[in-house]
């Protein structure tokens, strides 16, 4: 059977996955070179300063890219305000005849413009091949290079009955092996991971990726009266990753001065609020170039990342027990959401079976909010 | 292809079926009679008092029994202390030459001997084809005739982050059409549905199974201090059901001769405990007949039921949607059990999707109880 363009693409998006957790703050691109249905090239983009994923499968189908179909899960670049040269130069050197992309390139300085500029040259342009899987691959890109904000997950562990830790805030273990390694590999791909000083108080986490060769995570901590004590392990570890601490006012000078003395960056945020602001935390965030972040916080940090909306995706690991009882902790605490129609909404809800427990994820849905009738 | 043993089995399982929510007390059977691979007889038990399965099977077979094989979810009765012959007579008679059943009959009074007997009598006999669906289809029968106590199954339905009504105590809906419908396909198959009394003041429910032609089941409320209103609907809807008090000694007796004027049962239970005994309820229950309970409690029955130790198996149903806060009323609540290594522990977990929620099922596993290591 002739190979389709869909077969292609999946190719280039298999190849585009490889550089999961090392592409940020770039996306995770794969490309593939196929001349007379056989791939002459291909390749995938390995990370910051590295050359595109166009580029490499180009180089490896040399003179045989004439003629030739490239396929690419994202817009090629065409910007030149970066470490690399724009891979549109590259294609029309190359003499392509035809480029199949799965989506443009939501960066505001190509959008469009790559594919444009090909069309323009001769080149036949194909858009929108398996779209859906391209964007889902690059939501942390697709959100920050549009907002500026990291894109944000929250995960939870909790039994079936929704609790995270027992009456006495013991928590290890509510789920089993494989879905805590799986939250390892999450924390290996993402920027950041955020938790709160309750967290950090109960359990003192490293929250580090805990796997060989795997980069670690920024470790954030929201603690607003700083109550983290200077031995807790993400004071500790700094050589595993960095750890930052977001505090107010009422926090101790003293205190600053030793923590930021042993390594740890702090940050004020401008005022004691009731509830912090995640949206100005994570405002901030972005700027500092975090593009993407884990929230594993207690009950009381989820319910306000959860109820400020900065919250893109949940992942509910859920253990097939019960604590039976309201004393346990809730995996989401706070003043709750007073009607039904007003609840917070997942769409794109996934399930897995991971280890004996269940993985369910969902997108939180935008703008609209309401119950069904 | 010929078809083999557990091909007949498993439409003998279908026809068994049929029987869902008729056949109380009896189990659900069907049979299948095939001779020469060809099927010359099939039947199900439609109910108390209706012939078995096996017999209209056989008379549907007539002489074409002969040399046949008979297969069936349970092994044929053999006892006459009932309403109708014995099945084994039935099969002898007809001339049957092999017999393959999935599972014995727990009934004390079969329990082997049914196959025994017509193994002495020269029939081939085969046990243990699809052994675990005739048991699960059968778990109502097979818990209420070793134990004399009905099956318990508690339902919950909730948001992800555990909520099953708002701060308020609104709960309608947190599911959508598809589960809720589900759950009175589900009360039409029990022989009661149980509540505790905050329901019933908080939703005032009818807790029928609103299906045309379909049996409602009787309807309990824990009710101690015997709070329900005289007009609440579980009152003045008695001709759709039998509604069954569980209160005690606390209560008024002028409004108990009220409540029994107008139809309601009450029950008083010895003495006025903290937490009320479900064993001592389920026991009564079980010599009244009542083989299956359906619990649909607040957070507080739901809780006590759990660890209690009573309950068979539980369905959540999640609804894709967060109330984020701990005000929120609680799936399961109480004082929760102290540590995660006596969690309660399920088993056979399954999940469906369910018209957007996710229905999660599983046994509670008896006696060991622990966490995972």
């Amino acid at each position: 059977m002739p190979k389709t363009d869909v077969d292609y693409m999946k190719r280039a998006l298999r190849l585009a996955r490889k550089g999961r957790g090392k592409t940020s703050p770039n996306p995770m691109v794969g490309a593939v070179i196929v001349k007379n249905g056989a791939v002459v090239g291909e390749g995938f983009h390995p990370g910051p300063g590295a050359p595109h994923a166009e580029v490499i499968a180009l180089t490896q189908a040399g003179k045989r890219a004439k003629g030739a179909t490239l396929y690419t899960n994202l817009e090629p670049c065409c910007h030149t305000e970066k470490r690399t040269p724009p891979c549109t130069d590259a294609i029309l050197k190359s003499g392509l005849r035809r480029v199949v992309a799965a989506m443009t390139d939501p960066n505001p300085l190509v959008s469009g413009r790559g594919l444009e500029q090909l069309r323009k040259a001769g080149v036949e342009v194909t858009e929108g091949v398996l779209r859906e899987a391209a964007e889902r691959l690059n939501e942390v890109f697709l959100k920050y290079i549009t907002t500026g904000k990291p894109f944000v997950i929250l995960k939870v562990a909790m039994t079936l009955d929704g609790r995270i830790a027992t009456a006495k805030g013991s928590s290890r273990w509510i789920t089993g092996e494989a879905a805590r390694l799986e939250v390892h590999h999450l924390r290996s791909e993402v920027d950041a991971v955020l938790v709160g000083i309750g967290t950090v108080l109960a359990d003192d986490p490293m929250l580090t990726a805990r796997r060989p060769g795997r980069r670690n995570p920024i470790r954030i901590v929201i603690d607003p009266d700083l109550k983290i004590p200077l031995k807790a392990k993400l004071v500790s570890s700094l050589s595993e990753a960095p750890t930052f601490l977001i505090t107010t006012s009422s926090a101790s000078v003293e205190k600053i001065r030793k923590l930021e003395k042993a390594g740890v960056q702090v940050a004020l945020l401008p005022q004691a609020k009731r509830e912090i602001s995640f949206d100005d935390i994570f405002e901030r965030l972005g700027k500092a170039g975090i593009t993407s972040v884990l929230i594993e916080g207690g009950g009381r940090v989820n319910g306000m990342a959860l109820r400020s909306g900065v919250v893109d995706k949940v992942i509910f690991y859920v253990a097939p027990k019960l604590l039976c009882g309201d004393d346990a902790r809730s995996a989401v605490a706070g003043k709750a959401i007073p009607s039904l129609g007003e609840a917070l909404l997942l769409e794109g809800v996934q399930v897995q079976e991971s280890g004996g427990d269940l993985r369910i994820e969902g997108y939180l849905k935008k703008k609209e909010r309401g119950g069904r009738s």
